[in-house]
């Protein structure tokens, strides 16, 4: 198999979520979680989207573009796994080969003359290259009767928010505290943090314009700063 | 937007299917379609599939590799909407950039030794480039409320299969016969020939190890021959 594929991105991710740790592992996750894709009109010219208008939710294939290193020795850790291993092709870790990604989002606006789309509950870093987009259509791709193992034995728990005192969020808006509420509730530490469980550790993301930081104390994840920063 | 990404196939798919006429246009329609993926051990190596047996469901992300002309002016007429244009993002056209293709199928059974799949409702013809595999993981999937205006307008009527003797499929397997009428109950045919409705005019389509030939009458498929080609 010596066949090698050329793609050149039809499009880009402007996300909310600047970093890996953070941006939610899955879509749908954070419906609050809207990013625009603006789409390069030499790959897309004018008239590709009409009709994608009837459509609620659409199908993103993108390049995992942040893996500093692509682990393909057969297995990996899935956070949900709690340290043990298992094939990657039987997860969507974005260590892969060909480091694809695919995620179905709602599809909130278009706008014809950016050539742009608005959407909601993503999961991809900003900057993201998106390689296609496709209409959700339920009778292909809504499975009725499945099985899926590993993944039913391992729902996680969402946790409880508290902001350490209400100065933090006074000057957020609205949308940009539901946000980072949204995307904190869920334990983002990685497997090594987890085991440790050490309540004093400060992790931080950056979520839309804000340098937020925060620890976790039993099922509780407490902010502890939000600090804006200026002209992200 | 310079950046190009270049991928490799992880394997390639052997499908009952030689050709683009009479591949069923999306996954799960043949629900008899089987094929099998072969992996390649240098870019998947053992232990890769270790717990995708835990999944009923797959999603297969693949190469249109027998697309002539890859149609990038913005519109195309899908076969459902009799003539009428919409933009291809709105569609699931293999002729879009990137020639991405994106279907959901079951998966039977999985042979770590010879590092291949057996799948079933493939709409694949053989040899496909396949770029990665993942789970369907209903969680992330499954959208209950959907919006697909043009599709639900469009629901395509299933036609009757007559076959013009019982000489026809004597000598045939039941699995193939099977396969050839799930596939051929679907009109496959394109708008040109659809809008003339000829029904001398014999279409050909070659299925598993048979060359199949039939015609349209009405709300019929009659199939007036199938020929055994040795060594396919």
């Amino acid at each position: 198999m010596e066949e090698v594929m050329t793609l050149k991105p039809i499009g880009k991710i402007r996300s909310p979520y600047k970093q890996k740790f953070g941006t939610p592992r899955q879509s749908g996750l954070v419906s609050s979680a809207r990013a625009e894709i603006l789409l390069d009109s030499d790959r897309v010219p004018p008239g590709s989207l009409d009709g994608l208008q009837g459509f609620s939710h659409i199908w993103l294939i993108f390049q995992f573009h942040k893996n500093d290193a692509i682990n393909i020795n057969g297995k990996i850790r899935p956070p949900r796994l709690d340290g043990e291993k298992i094939g990657f092709l039987a997860t969507r870790t974005p260590h892969r080969p060909n480091s694809l990604g695919l995620s179905v989002v709602e599809l909130i606006e278009i706008n014809p003359e950016k050539n742009s789309l608005m959407v909601q509950g993503i999961d991809l870093i900003d900057q993201t290259p998106i390689l296609d987009i496709k209409p959700y259509i339920k009778d292909y791709d809504s499975i009725e009767n499945t099985r899926q193992d590993w993944v039913d034995e391992t729902k996680s728990e969402k946790l409880v928010i508290e902001w350490k005192s209400p100065d933090l969020f006074e000057n957020l808006n609205l949308e940009t505290k539901k946000l980072i509420e949204e995307t904190l509730c869920f334990d983002l530490r990685n497997l090594e943090d987890k085991t440790k469980n050490d309540e004093s550790k400060i992790h931080k993301s950056f979520i839309d314009q804000y340098d937020v930081h925060f620890c976790y104390e039993a099922n509780k994840v407490i902010i502890v700063s939000t600090q804006k920063v200026p002209g992200t």
